[in-house]
């Protein structure tokens, strides 16, 4: 069907806009003719330009945008924000038909399906789980107000991210650290503790990337100006503190829609308790211990009932490990 | 193809095979016309018949044998137990042509491959990854001189089979429930702690299978007769040690091909330590806890590189649980 193959490219076009559209949403457009064919299509991409991703396929389109469908992963803004309205930019195009997947929640640039009516052009909503998910850290700020945060471990299969002498590298394999650097590059910055920047001393650069996302430093614990997390490869924020309120208004303030958490058992297990962990990536070894540092501790349960619940969204295998994905549901 | 056809329908007859054909292999078996269709069919079932897969396979077809191929999951034993050998009723009825999957490893039924030969039949050998899977407990138990031992857990996502105040029902959904029923039908024994009698007081009875593996309880503590593992449902053995070697001896000796071990962390953990678990299938569950009793300890690992390693063999979603299958490789 028409609708599922431009959604499937729009998917594909949001994928790449992950971590470059922030603060703004990672939004897809494309311009179909009137024979189904694809005429021009982008995302939006604040590393390249402001243009947002309706304006970027417009611009490539020219005069054959004029009768044309434009199929969108976000509602189109109705305000004037950094750039004009793209409501604006699509009527003066002559586009006959707008389809779109995800209605902006957003009081101020909402309306615009409603404007594009009112100018004659046919606007379908036609809502996408696929799209919803891949625009799912802008939309989680938009409704909450802080970014997506996504917490990944990396553990044995009992559990554990160190042994009891303190060894841990390399708990999982190849295809899942190299998996960890695409979502280090899709987010817009990496959050440790300052027990991890001391005793593991990570870079947290994505390798094999040109994304440098804001690497974020949080704990009361003195770390020296020359750990590679101070280097001048990507910005790096120092939340000196232990509060978690703290810490969540500072990644608020910066506008991320998505952290990628990679801390200890310590902060990571005081941000779960604290409800700001949204979504759980498990990258499971086939290696036992035993012994050692669990993942997470301190969750205040002491009873099967009060158990933290979490939705699981996939699971595949990664090399040898598992990759799990899961939604926090909370208590 | 012909082969993989039969091979499948051969899979699925082994399978049913699983926990009735045990102290022999749950070999299974069919014949097919010089059309490639199927005249019948048979496995081992001891609780049915002494009849080996051949035999019940010959007897269904009768004379239609006479120049039709034989597909059997292991070659044919050339010897004399309980019942006469195979390959003497294969010859008596006239079969034309045999396939077999697996070499028979056992010295005193081995050499029916060549007695066929000897006797003018086709004989093909053709392996299986699958018919080797499924037949891999009597084969272990033929190579080892124990069964195969597989230690099943059912664990939060953090690696956890109770909360800190000893609640611990139920962990894992329904449908993971449900499937360790399966397993313990496939079993030829269910192995617990005396801990873990006292403390759950489990029945350990395939619900809704005919199976009854018989329960073998370990361990030195004293477990009340009228304790739900001793009623007249199925066999009941106890082996009133903590030593390991001790109760391997016992279930090599009651000849069991398989042996579901469902103990907590101290059997567990003693028999992984020791090298005595073959096999290990997790159902986690979507929940954490944070705290509380580990599936496993006491492995004497104390650092990364000594790690116990383990081989995925398979990871699907369960419900909303995950289930994992892993072969155990040692340190």
């Amino acid at each position: 069907m028409f609708i599922d193959d431009a959604y499937a490219h729009l998917y594909s076009l949001s994928l790449q806009g992950l971590g470059v559209s922030t603060p703004n949403p990672n939004v897809s457009a494309a311009i179909y003719g009137k024979d189904g064919s694809l005429i021009s299509d982008g995302f939006h991409n604040r590393k390249v330009s402001v243009d947002h991703a309706e304006v970027v396929a417009l611009k490539k389109a020219g005069s054959a945008a004029r009768g044309a469908t434009m199929v969108i992963s976000l509602e189109p803004c109705a305000h004037t924000g950094t750039t004009p309205p793209c409501v604006q930019a699509i009527i003066d195009a002559g586009i006959a038909k707008v389809i779109y997947a995800v209605a902006d929640p957003n009081p101020i640039a909402a309306g615009g399906a409603q404007k594009l009516a009112d100018a004659g052009i046919v606007v379908e909503h036609r809502e996408s789980a696929e799209l919803n998910f891949v625009q799912r850290a802008w939309l989680h700020k938009e409704l909450t107000g802080r970014p997506l945060m996504i917490w990944k471990v990396a553990t044995t299969l009992d559990s554990k991210v160190a042994a009891s002498d303190g060894t841990s590298q390399w708990i999982t394999g190849p295809e899942s650290r190299e998996d960890v650097q695409e979502l280090r590059a899709q987010s817009d910055a990496i959050l440790i503790g300052t027990n991890t920047a001391l005793v593991d001393n990570p870079h947290l650069i994505p390798r094999g990337h040109e994304a440098r996302p804001v690497r974020v430093i949080c704990g009361e614990q003195e770390v020296p100006a020359t750990n590679k997390v101070f280097d001048n490869e990507a910005r790096t924020i120092v939340v000196k503190s232990k509060s978690i309120p703290e810490l969540i208004k500072v990644l608020s303030d910066e506008g991320f829609n998505q952290v990628l958490v990679e801390a200890g058992p310590t902060l990571g297990s005081a941000l779960m308790a604290s409800g700001k962990i949204d979504e759980l990536i498990v990258y499971q070894a086939p290696k036992m211990l035993g012994a050692g540092k669990e993942f997470v501790s301190h969750l205040g349960i002491s009873t099967l009932n009060d158990h933290l619940k979490l939705q699981l969204l996939g699971v595949q295998p990664f090399g040898g490990d598992i990759k799990s994905h899961y939604l926090v549901k909370g208590r």
